[in-house]
């Protein structure tokens, strides 16, 4: 008998032109799924009603919180504004529902950027939309799989922003919220690789001085807050098999940085966390697909690897 | 009977203190070095009568070019001025007798950043010294494998110079050069995927401009001229399987962006060549070694593969 209350998780069904809903519905229905979390579906009810007929599927024990913004369900394969107001109406619901303690988590399915822009939606993506509407001062993207965890102190934003976004502060910040998250789904004080900027981690300054400047003071304060965080490390050595072996994850300074290494490691199975809201956030690593929504056939690992995961942080 | 001549080669010894003299007299020894070069050693001869007499080899049948810079061959494992100027004079020699049209090409062992330091000789590695030496107006680095191929626009510079270094023209020109080596090594025209340098490719311009500025007129140049390029790729998913499979070389921007791939796919094998000198120059992907200097256990597979791409560039 189970005595811990399973948490409960929305999951945004994503872009209803996309591999969202049937994706959303076919985890929602898995044994493992079940056993893991209570999970809630956050989209449009018509939407999910049609993917379960298509799919052959019921929708009888599946929870779906309907966010009734769509009079029609869109066609498959097209980007729309229908499709990004849609997204985003449900991306916004179980944000607040979460802030007013409904979920201890949410789980994304993958939306759309053109439908987002149609609908006059400017952000670059999920992670943006949650940090602003949770108003969360600090918030940092974690790419996770079991062979490789990468925290960004930069994301979404041009290389030439990235020396002058860096301070001690910022690296230091996400150093915590890196170590914090992989602590709690490893259950030991992870081992922190933190990556220099420039080539050969600056060679001793003969490349920039970011190391020197910022990097090493933010390795400085995280040691004397009691993490373990070791660095800078030349960042095209960082991710050997030695490296992978010896950290439980890695602090990464910019974008290409960190995804290009995890994509290589985890094509298939990563999880894409936000770290430091006020809830849990996880997310699939693909987008929608467009070239085989509506047949049924889209690969589930991905997103159910997002679910355990979220349940996992979230208790 | 063989009626092309053998390439002639210079393979300098690098620094006497690393595990360079026996890894050179050990790949000159091997039978299949032999039938694809005639290779000269080129350094200090007592640092090679030492070395052949520690592992217990003659050096009967070995050329070697005597630089005669050392009046005693410096203990294993340590950085000295001695060693730097060894090392150099080596270097310096090669390049000479290359331009003399003595050799076709060189091979290069690793040499040690901070002997060449002591030694007052100021130079991030060796690209730079055959860069400067020949007067090459153009030069760029490979990282070769028989599975990725990586030419690079920029190379040992800060990252935050790298936005302000990129112009159509180098972009071009390092295209041109990566295009023309693989096609001699491979033996066709090669697909070139060009890296864009801003995260998912700038997103149409929202995270930087670089792509639409210099990237994208670069490529549109290369077409013109009959080459084979594609892109800008999203840098994260330029080095998936599939992608892999599609091109045969990638023309990265700045050096981590090329070689975090590179060291993940070729951490053993890899070769660096520096395209565009007026002969052919290639280099194991791998330092001195102190640790195991002396002992005669070294690796020579990526010393082997250097002298084997030499060889078939040269001809």
């Amino acid at each position: 008998m189970r005595t811990t209350a399973l948490p409960t998780l929305a999951l945004t069904i994503g872009d209803p032109a996309g591999i969202g809903p049937e994706i959303s519905l076919r985890a929602a229905l898995e044994p493992d799924v079940r056993a893991a979390c209570h999970l809630v579906l956050v989209g449009d009810r018509i939407v999910m009603e049609e993917t379960a007929r298509r799919l052959g599927r019921s929708l009888e024990g599946v929870e779906v919180l309907d966010t009734a913004c769509l009079d029609a369900v869109p066609p498959f394969a097209q980007a729309s504004r229908a499709g990004g107001e849609a997204s985003y109406a449900a991306i916004t619901r179980a944000i607040d529902e979460s802030i007013a303690g409904r979920f201890q988590g949410v789980v994304t399915a993958p939306i759309n950027k053109l439908s987002l822009k149609l609908a006059g939606i400017d952000f670059p993506g999920h992670t943006e939309i949650f940090g602003e509407r949770t108003g969360a001062p600090h918030f940092a993207m974690m790419m996770y799989s079991e062979r490789l965890a990468v925290g960004l102190v930069t994301c979404h934003q041009s290389l030439a922003s990235v020396p002058g976004s860096l301070t001690v502060e910022r690296i230091a910040e996400v150093g915590r919220l890196l170590s914090e998250a992989v602590r709690r789904i490893r259950g030991h004080q992870p081992r922190l690789a933190v990556l220099g900027l420039n080539p050969h981690a600056g060679e001793s300054g003969l490349f920039g001085d970011e190391e020197s400047r910022v990097v090493i003071p933010a390795i400085d304060l995280l040691r004397a807050e009691g993490y373990q965080a070791d660095g800078p490390l030349p960042p095209d050595t960082a991710f050997s098999p030695g490296a992978l072996s010896r950290f439980d994850a890695h602090l990464c300074l910019y974008h290409d940085q960190g995804l290009i290494p995890f994509k290589m490691i985890s094509f298939e199975d990563g999880v894409n966390v936000t770290m430091g809201l006020p809830f849990v956030r996880t997310s699939v690593d693909h987008g929608t697909a467009f070239d085989i929504a509506g047949k049924g056939v889209a690969n589930i690992g991905s997103l159910k690897e997002a679910i355990f995961l979220a349940a996992k942080l979230a208790v």
